[in-house]
């Protein structure tokens, strides 16, 4: 049998499972799952666990209305751990946060790799906000030859900026860009999930 | 004591560490660190674990020279499951693949959410390499004006795009802008990270 491909459960029947938004790549929570969950959400794609403290079977979200529909499901190495990639409906932590791993014990991050697919997520809602509260709204409501202006103007502005070498101002307007970008995808319809794809069929080679 | 801020080590001494990529967002690995273990990763900033199989205190690379060093680390609402966010010096896997989690179970995802990072990474490398093997290293070669140019063409050609709603097209322009803007931000030295601190410092508001 191919090396990972058995999954082993240990002493108490379990497996840890990491559960990661597959919009934003954020990890969400680390939980449990025995057998019998691991077979449910492979067969209704929506996330099954072990719940440890009430040792019962855990349709997670089942009480909160938080269902994570689940968009794949991966084994480790060695079979003894999964990685379940999720599209949440709500918070995944009982406290009301989006992930469970809100505590810091060593800061170093700035800006937060999981940001351009939760401002993906954002601005996704924005584009059904009414156009008097949101900027991004608004914008969408002028139709795509407006949004459309828009990223050229931002494309030349990061022209320049590189042109001069402005380190502050090719970060300011490379910014500007991308959420312009971002919008005028969301506009049409597009996915992020389209555009990395598009990417990873250019790119990508094994070393990436 | 705020709620989540004790490490809660199990029967065993243990508790269960993800190891997520700072740059990509992926998910390389499950494993296990010990109280020492977890002091060693605070103070020293690289990743120690406990080796279930042999043990002992794990320094992560020790032997492969794959050292993972340490950006962040987050504990969990209940404190008993770590969130460590690396810097790889290579793969994070015994196989040599760069993620333990590649064995996949159930299939879904096309387009990767870590894709980015990890063409940013790629992109990084293609800086220092011959113009004459690598388009992007020739690019670079070329100087900022040219990149500058090629931003601003490619902002444009996705205007033109969106305005036509050619979704095709969209996705193909996109694409091309998204992977020009890459390479013009690295040339300058800017980090990705800059870039995502910027977008969260205008966008990062509480529900994002």
């Amino acid at each position: 049998m191919k090396e990972g491909t058995t999954v082993n459960f240990d002493e108490r029947g379990l497996i840890p499972v990491i559960v990661q938004d597959s919009t934003t790549g954020e990890v969400l929570m680390l939980a449990y799952a025995d057998e019998k969950a691991l077979e449910l959400t492979l067969k209704k794609r929506e996330l099954y666990l072990f719940s440890r403290s009430r040792g019962e079977l855990w349709h997670k979200g089942e009480s909160s209305g938080n269902i994570m529909k689940v968009r794949e499901v991966r084994l480790d190495c060695d079979g003894d751990a999964l990685l379940v990639m999720v599209d949440p409906a709500g918070p995944a932590c009982h406290t009301g946060q989006r992930s469970c791993f809100f505590n810091t014990l060593l800061k170093g991050l700035k800006g937060d790799v999981t940001f351009p697919g939760r401002l993906w997520r954002y601005l996704l809602k924005r584009k059904v906000a009414p156009p008097e509260e949101s900027y991004t709204a608004r914008l969408i409501a002028q139709g795509r030859p407006r949004i459309a202006q828009k990223i050229g103007e931002e494309g030349v502005e990061v022209a320049i900026a590189l042109t001069q070498n402005d380190r502050e101002q090719i970060i300011y307007e490379a910014s500007d860009l991308l959420y312009h970008l971002f919008v005028g995808l969301i506009s049409s319809g597009v996915s992020l999930e389209e555009i990395w794809e598009e990417l990873e069929s250019r790119h990508g080679k094994k070393d990436i």
